[in-house]
């Protein structure tokens, strides 16, 4: 491919980028542009030995024992602690296990519980009306089963929708159609000056920008660990509670794993404490300790250069695209202020799912989302300035 | 070790043994004698290569593409019908996924829904009061989110506990501690004659013995497949709708998997027709592709011959810890009767905390469960009489 003053300034840029070395901690099919770790994150390249390793040795070596000597059974909880750092949280907070929509539940329906012990008269579960929908749909299902009823809301109304009866507000960080970043800090004080708790769905921002939930005061929040945590395919989920509810956290699945004795095999059941009580059934261990190798990419590595970079190379990429793709063929519907924008860029255009099928034939790889939307997520940790330049000037080429 | 009449027999037993072949399936450790199968299965020979390509090609390489390209999308229907001919289920009845006890919260909660639905009256939920912790405390928390009274019943007393408010029955097809086997049909017959939904757990029986889904007229059941269906630590469980309920089905859990069309992105939730109504959130990929390479054991296997195996295995073991075991020092808490008996042998002795220490120390794994007993399991695929002999041999050994 020929140069050009924006393929020159890319090298530049990736020679400069203090995170570039990163990329050798993961294995990329080469001549790819991955733009898809919002989907489904690179696999870091010590996961394979590591998945090996439990599967021979722990598995088929060790075999139950492994539950003990091998630490499987504190997997849950100590690899919550690893995710701890990554979304501002202090240790003891998170636990993982389950998916995301699982973990929604148990959030909604402890949230819904907190809030009317507090204020029985509190009957509304409000939730972003452009939320990915597994939020909404499990939204109806925690209102239905706890007596609330399901109010949408557009994220940016919701401070003006809240009131006496607010019980519980659903909200996602990074909005996963447009990569809007909401307000966390703002909205959270705003829900908790109503009275009401809040629930973050941190699935499209954990580890592409600082979080801050105990700072900022977050009640509770779930997230998946397959997108910028590179945690693979399906891997589980987690679940924060911040520190002043988790005496009260009252799961609507509480399975033998949260119990205070779980070998005791009483039939009473009693909670443990912390945050083993949002555990269920036994944890997967092979998903489990395949996420916790991926974590190891992470020492090291500070989120405010992620940030940094993130803004940085989402800027650059619009900027190629400008320069690359003729007038009026896209439109940005990512915000272009840093303080709104995730780590994606969305671009409106006709016949998208055509345009992304194309991009992929060429080895750009993003994703298409209904009913026009082209979507590109910037990975900081593996995805470099030339990435976004490759990507726009193909882009531009299908248009040209 | 020297030889015995009953080691001489074991060996003339297993040279008979049509399953014996089997064991070479599997990768155990070197001179352990494994009767914990029935907690964590062992590790077929096969899983080690197939979770390897799952890692480096399918995520790997392929990324984002495997979700259609590599069958990840329908892995869980998919996985469902390969676990359906165990447990004498059709095609299109199973969905894997999730942990047995999330699997227990939604087919709980839809079989309330069900039995309310034809019968506003019915407000009890009947569960075995010796079941398996988590089945009790999530029953209890199904009853609570549904407006049911949670009655426990001993599974004897079950029939004489049936009335025209009974809306569900949760049993356990095998009792985890004594291995007692619960009558299935019979059970199921006088539930669905006093008008409710039955909701079996099968957890012990699954691959030990024929279940009969269909046949017996089963309305919901699940069950997990890290025990006799060896799909490793926290492999993902598995639900089963009958087919006439499959229309009704109405899950606590409606995650956007559950969805008629999950990549439309609609705000309305639909739900699919058939087992995909029973998913949630994104499916496990990396435990879930294991336990499909793990279910290739089952090619070319008769249920009828593994049950045979493990009665003769069972009834063989029996006869050598009588013959080994000083008298008084072990009693078996197991139903002789085959028709009341699973695929494990429970024995209470005193200290057995200590004497099971012992045992695996000499090589013999089975497992302690509070608070008097000892577990022993007995998986036909890669157990053989000499194993039994050599175990109760050892015992006898600990005791003399």
């Amino acid at each position: 491919m020929s140069e050009t003053p924006l393929s020159i300034r890319a090298e530049l840029l990736d020679a400069e980028d203090g995170l570039g070395k990163l990329r050798d901690r993961f294995t990329l099919p080469p001549g790819v542009v991955y733009l898809d770790g919002n989907s489904l994150g690179a696999l870091p390249a010590a996961v394979g030995d590591r998945v090996a390793d439990v599967v021979h040795r722990e598995w088929g070596e060790l075999l139950i024992r492994s539950w003990t000597e091998s630490g499987w059974w504190t997997a849950p909880e100590r690899i919550g602690d690893r995710i701890a750092p990554l979304v501002g949280a202090a240790p003891g907070r998170i636990v993982v296990g389950d998916s995301t929509s699982v973990n929604l539940f148990k959030a909604l329906v402890a949230a819904a519980r907190l809030a009317v012990a507090d204020d029985p008269g509190r009957d509304e579960l409000l939730v972003d009306a452009t939320t990915f929908p597994t939020d909404g749909y499990i939204a109806a299902s925690a209102a239905r089963m706890t007596g609330l009823r399901l109010v949408p809301v557009e994220p940016a109304a919701v401070p003006g929708a809240l009131g006496p009866r607010t019980a519980v507000v659903l909200l996602n960080h990074v909005d996963y159609r447009t990569g809007r970043l909401h307000d966390l800090p703002g909205l959270t004080r705003a829900v908790r000056a109503a009275g009401a708790v809040s629930v973050w769905d941190l699935c499209h921002s954990a580890g592409a920008l600082p979080v801050g939930l105990d700072e900022h005061g977050v009640d509770l929040a779930v997230g998946c660990t397959y997108k910028y945590l590179n945690g693979g395919p399906g891997a589980p989920a987690y679940l924060y509670v911040a520190e002043r509810h988790q005496a009260a956290f009252d799961s609507p699945l509480p399975g033998w794993n949260s119990h205070a004795e779980p070998f005791a095999m009483s039939p009473e059941y009693v909670a443990a404490e912390g945050p083993r009580r949002g555990r269920v059934g036994t944890p997967d261990i092979l998903s489990m300790l395949a996420l916790e190798s991926a974590l190891d990419v992470w020492d090291g590595v500070s989120l405010a250069e992620v940030r940094a970079k993130s803004l940085a190379l989402t800027d650059f990429f619009l900027e190629c695209v400008d320069a690359y793709v003729p007038p009026g063929r896209v439109e940005s519907v990512t915000p272009t202020a840093h303080a709104e924008r995730g780590s994606q860029i969305s671009l409106r255009c006709e016949d998208a799912a055509g345009v992304m099928a194309e991009l992929v034939r060429r080895g750009v790889v993003g994703d298409y989302r209904a009913p026009d939307v082209l979507r590109f997520g910037f990975t900081p940790l593996y995805v470099g300035f030339a990435d976004a330049e490759r990507a726009a000037r193909t882009l531009g080429h299908i248009f040209g």
